[in-house]
């Protein structure tokens, strides 16, 4: 559900998860998920999203393709749409909120320049609503400690973190639970390795219904939608990771996408050609360019051949900046503007206090606990 | 610091912790709370303290002895005192908030014939502060799972309640930090087999202020102070519980009490003496009509002495009718106006979301969450 940005160690859990891709639970997932897309195509209005990011860096060219689009697309259907900034998700595994706030307002920049239209789109930071926080604990009463521990993606993060393993990572389906039913989501588009992330809150939504609100359910179940996006890899062809410099910022000028581009590695082979696992950077390359020309990755190969990697880094250069200029420039054109970026923040954290806080009523109500 | 009511669970985690009673550590902190006792009988009004309740039954003589008593003789000394009805400690065992509106306000009804002045005491509900309850996300982050596992209450509790282990009685600690930590309380009176949560609420609390507040400390280390209450036991003998239905209830009536009394057993030993190991259910009833009256025990089971289990009896009876008669009167009195009541509720709620808003505000500020 939530991105992370520019980390390796997720980036590791979703290889680790990708094992499991074709299992039975997977497939009804994927059934479930293409029922759902064609459901939502018919009647958008009816359907609540929710999705969001980890503040921990700037967005890239992979979050662009793997989830930004997707959600600008989904906005103008007519889905209802909410985009949490998860930053108390930040210090699952982290024992500092460095930089938070400037990650927080460049994420909003980034949605906004993008598409994102805050009119049509809740955006807000999960630490703004203490009603939804609140979901947390009558949540945690409808899990075991076991449940928590059988989610693949905190037992991955736990091992990839080094730490031991804090509570607030261990409870992490639940804090992830309650973004997704506070505001009543029924789909979630996730990648496959956070389909344990949707059954918990299933899960979750279920019990609640069941031991307190049998007549007049409170939560629906949320469907996820798993995602179509290829994965991007990094410019040298590994994951994509803050720690490797290999991501392209949605953010950074034209130049410092030239000098990134410039310095990244190829191989002795002259002649240019597709093939991601024997020549993985020259490849990953190609890649790029293909998503942000719409071309096939061969075609530009066969296209350069002879010419060789200069010539290669020139085009991907070329098309992306030619690609993100737009981006770039209502991003510079936003950016004059900070107080208004706040606004939209204020304003969405405002929105969904006053969503949180019906639903927290009705939990109240459910449970019995209004004096 | 939560009272549990009539709940068997408890009362055995509490012999459990018993053999510990004399540790190092116990030790040490019994020698804080004593200097802690010694500084607030100086200067009551630089102390906040909190203390509360589970909302699972009616309070009886023991919780008035036990707890009620102190938390009123506090209030009049002029330490800021608050009392949360820690509705949400409920389900941390249990599947089922039934009754829970009648328990609640029958606790404040309670309170308030006892003595606590809702407009020196703030008194409210846990589900009612939603800004007190955010605090779970980052203080869980400053604890491992092993350290909550550590809690020996946690540990008894669940084994007690033969269910799996739930999320939310795992990471009970943590908002018992919460409940204490938002509103800056330095004492909470204990009994001492909670001292480990007094413990993980000073290290949450130390360790949120060197990670994210080191020139500003945001929260206090707050101190135990154990509880110089003798253990009451149920009029049988064993511990007081709901079960047995061996406790003499505050709001009861006189007829019910003499009843109760009546038909609690006591042995074949016609002349009556004081023998609490020997004959545990006749010292029962002395213990019970000493603390009343604040007489001996062995005194009192002189004077009856040949006239047997009945003249005990007809003794303990008309002591303990007479002792709760003006809490009782006020009790009555105050439940007229069940109206009343509720407002005392909602302005206490009012007032913990201003204090718990405040703090969260200031943990914000010092993780630099402020967008």
């Amino acid at each position: 559900m939530t991105d992370d940005i520019q980390d390796t160690q997720t980036q590791d859990t979703q290889l680790t998860a990708a094992g499991n891709e074709m299992s039975a639970s997977f497939l009804a997932a994927k059934k479930r998920s293409d029922a759902t897309l064609a459901k939502l195509e018919a009647e958008p209005g009816k359907f609540t999203m929710l999705t969001g990011d980890r503040p921990t860096g700037r967005l890239h060219l992979g979050h662009y393709f793997g989830s930004i689009q997707q959600r600008v697309a989904m906005q103008n259907k007519g889905v209802h749409s909410n985009i949490i900034i998860a930053d108390y998700q930040v210090i699952t595994d982290r024992d500092t909120t460095e930089h938070i706030q400037d990650n927080v307002l460049n994420l909003v920049l980034d949605y906004m320049a993008a598409g994102i239209d805050p009119k049509q789109t809740m955006i807000y930071a999960h630490s703004a609503v203490p009603a939804e926080n609140q979901l947390m604990l009558p949540f945690l009463s409808l899990v075991t400690e076991a449940e928590l521990h059988r989610n693949p993606t905190v037992k991955a993060e736990m091992e990839a973190s080094g730490h031991a393993l804090t509570g607030l990572l261990l409870t992490y389906p639940v804090h992830q639970a309650c973004d997704i039913l506070f505001c009543k989501a029924n789909v979630v588009p996730i990648g496959k390795d956070n389909l344990p992330h949707i059954e918990i809150t299933r899960t979750i939504a279920r019990r609640f219904n069941e031991r307190y609100a049998k007549k007049n359910p409170v939560f629906p179940e949320p469907a996820a939608i798993l995602s179509e996006a290829p994965e991007i890899p990094g410019l040298d062809g590994r994951k994509m990771s803050k720690s490797y410099g290999n991501s392209i910022m949605l953010g950074a000028t034209a130049e410092e996408t030239a000098k990134l581009i410039k310095k990244s590695p190829t191989d002795s082979e002259r002649t240019i050609t597709f093939d991601p696992t024997g020549r993985p950077q020259v490849s990953a390359l190609l890649t790029t360019a293909g998503l942000v020309t719409g071309r096939d990755p061969k075609e530009i190969a066969d296209e350069i051949g002879a010419a060789g990697a200069g010539a290669l880094k020139a085009y991907v250069t070329e098309s992306v900046n030619e690609f993100l200029a737009p981006h770039r420039e209502r991003r510079a054109e936003l950016a004059k503007d900070m107080d208004y970026i706040r606004d939209v923040l204020t304003d969405g954290n405002k929105r969904a206090n006053e969503v949180a806080e019906a639903t927290l009523d009705e939990v109240r109500e459910a449970m019995g606990m209004k004096y």
